[in-house]
């Protein structure tokens, strides 16, 4: 696949060649069991202590075992909810947000069907959590808020420090997940600094391989283990460690902290010069958050009148990967849960498109996109049923 | 590390460099999400379709439909146990065996904390199932039957087809998981033959890396998913495909079913040199199952008034991996449950020492062990408290 222009990262990254350089010696040489007590076995073990502690410094957790090494952010995610619930089995009430990811929001449509009453909070037009919502939702038999970090569509960062107080000022027991998939790699997270109970992260949102994520849990949260079997993870997540995996995401954690100063000036730089070169050549544009707080990689644009699945089609016929809403529900031809919540006019949610950058992306690969979009844009218009509607929104514009 | 002998091939295996090659490219090149529509993510696509598709061939499966990959061994068997359970709410008795791998039968410790009533059969002295036991425990509330294909620390085969039988005679609506974690890649799997309803394998116990397993769930049975979110797994296994992993299991388990007459007839031939080697010389080793239906490459030998943990760490310093029980538990002194479910003599269980040899097992290798043997035992009997028992054994082996 050449000449790929990859606008799709927050589905999923490439695996840093570094990244996969640190990996490759535990597959074929160092591949004892890390439980093994030779000293074969010591060096993998070894390794998966250091991946640990860049995990640590990566989440700035006060201490190594508070990282629990998961399969993939929708495990730790699992983990943590139903931890945390099966430790609190007198509390039957969750409150999370009307825009999480759909893995987080299929787990809570499980425990309504095991009797748990969930809150879904909501948000406004720019995408921003509801907190007085929050705040009157919380009661005492809340035995878990379960807040995003930012949202996979939009990139719409939530003020997770500020959700943190007052969840305790009303329930100091109430426990705090945030499902953090969508800002690893984007902003610093400083779970000691925002006081989260548990956080969760997905290795290949931050250019890791698919297949490993990790779990910060809090020294004063005690969870029950998801995966039950043998003692790996402090008995906290069973089965024999995916070492290179592991490996894998603390290097990858490594080069994310180092990139950090990147994504804010240069990621970003390119971020808005794509998206304020859509927004002027193109009429029918509009940014679906506002200029709110957003991690810096991420655009939702909607094109009125015009339908997002043909405008991928298009983009991908010139080579540009981007997406409509999350993989998890590509295929879908329903308007995205996420743009519904944030009431995005009829007249563009089902024209709303996400791109997502990196830092491999380069400033001619966004000239080129910025060339393509009009082109595309002006044909679909063109075909589109909605002329009238088209024509007075184009008189307006000028 | 150099000049390891490796005989630890039970507790991990060896990632084959033919199975990281096939993996490399879904690292940095198609690292496509599998699930998004563009073309560029359709190649990963395909991928796990051609690995599921070598998976269903490795069981026999009818259909590839049947085969769910998961992040591990373990991972298998709690979706298997919780996905039948969970489907069958009103049956709270479940049968499984003592020699279970302890990853499994802490799920069934943890079960029976919720009040479900679980069976544990025995074994007899050479470690074989008693299937009088297991037909007399089956009654109209057993929801599950839980039964190793072969036991991890002695290479003995359960006649999974008879305990098949055995169950859907007393009981037609009776579910039975098989963990073949420790068969797949010795012995041919065939799920259509065994009867079997649900079987799992874990990918690094033949020469896949750590971190990815699969299951197989037969058409007409079904379960709830165990980890809840995306879509994926046709809903039976949320979270974004490991597709490097995917791509190395089907590989792996390609390469496997095309060495299982080199498993049956050279890695044998050398477990059999290497375990006859010990029984001549040695006068104080016992095999432990005696000569009955074992996979190829698994041999367990007590060694009568000595400390097992000494002839591993002797074993050690001449660079031979070996065990004494399955990594998940090692650390600990207590003799093996497995052993213990045998009722190996008390002379000789603390003694007992398991290796387990691969297809990258050399006869030189072998010839290396069988020599180091002696010399360690002799030393270690020298040293024991046991002087009179240890000298009227040896003169009645003259």
């Amino acid at each position: 696949m050449n000449n790929i222009i990859y606008l799709d990262n927050n589905a999923t990254t490439k695996t840093d060649e570094k990244v996969l350089e640190a990996m490759m010696p535990y597959f074929c040489e160092n591949y004892g069991n890390p439980s093994s007590m030779y000293d074969f076995a010591k060096q993998p073990a070894q390794a998966i202590k250091e991946a640990r502690g860049k995990m640590k410094d990566f989440f700035n957790a006060a201490n190594e075992k508070e990282i629990i090494f998961t399969s993939c952010g929708t495990e730790s995610a699992n983990t943590a909810i139903r931890g945390v619930l099966n430790m609190n089995k007198n509390k039957r009430h969750i409150i999370t947000t009307k825009v999480e990811h759909p893995c987080v929001l299929n787990v809570y449509k499980a425990l309504e069907k095991q009797g748990y009453r969930v809150d879904y909070i909501g948000v406004n037009s720019q995408g921003e959590l509801n907190l007085d919502e929050l705040k009157n939702a919380i009661c005492e038999d809340t035995a878990l808020v379960s807040v995003m970090y930012a949202n996979n569509e939009t990139g719409v960062i939530f003020p997770i420090k500020e959700v943190v107080d007052i969840v305790k000022s009303k329930n100091s027991e109430t426990k705090v997940f945030v499902d953090a998939v969508q800002v690893a790699g984007k902003i610093k997270i400083d779970v000691q600094d925002l006081g989260v109970d548990l956080l969760g992260v997905s290795g290949h949102k931050f250019h890791a391989p698919k297949g490993i994520g990790a779990l910060y849990v809090n020294s004063k949260t005690i969870i029950t283990p998801f995966v039950i079997g043998g003692h790996q993870e402090r008995g906290l997540r069973a089965g024999t460690e995916n070492v290179p995996y592991i490996v894998g995401i603390g290097k990858a954690a490594e080069l994310a902290q180092d990139s950090l100063y990147f994504e804010a000036t240069e990621v970003k730089r390119l971020r808005d010069k794509l998206e304020k070169g859509i927004l002027k050549n193109v009429f029918n544009a509009r940014l679906n958050t506002g200029l709110t707080n957003r991690v810096p990689n991420t655009t939702n644009i909607g094109f009125e009148y015009i339908e997002g699945e043909l405008i991928l089609l298009h983009l991908a016929d010139c080579g540009i990967c981007a997406s409509s809403g999350s993989a998890c529900t590509s295929g879908s031809l329903e308007p995205s849960h996420v743009l519904r919540a944030m009431n995005v006019p009829f007249t563009s949610i089902h024209g709303s498109i996400r791109m997502s950058l990196s830092r491999f992306t380069t400033e001619s690969e966004i000239d080129y996109v910025i060339e393509k979009f009009p082109p595309i844009i002006e044909k679909l218009t063109s075909i589109s049923p909605y002329q009238e509607e088209l024509e007075s929104l184009r008189l307006s514009k000028i």
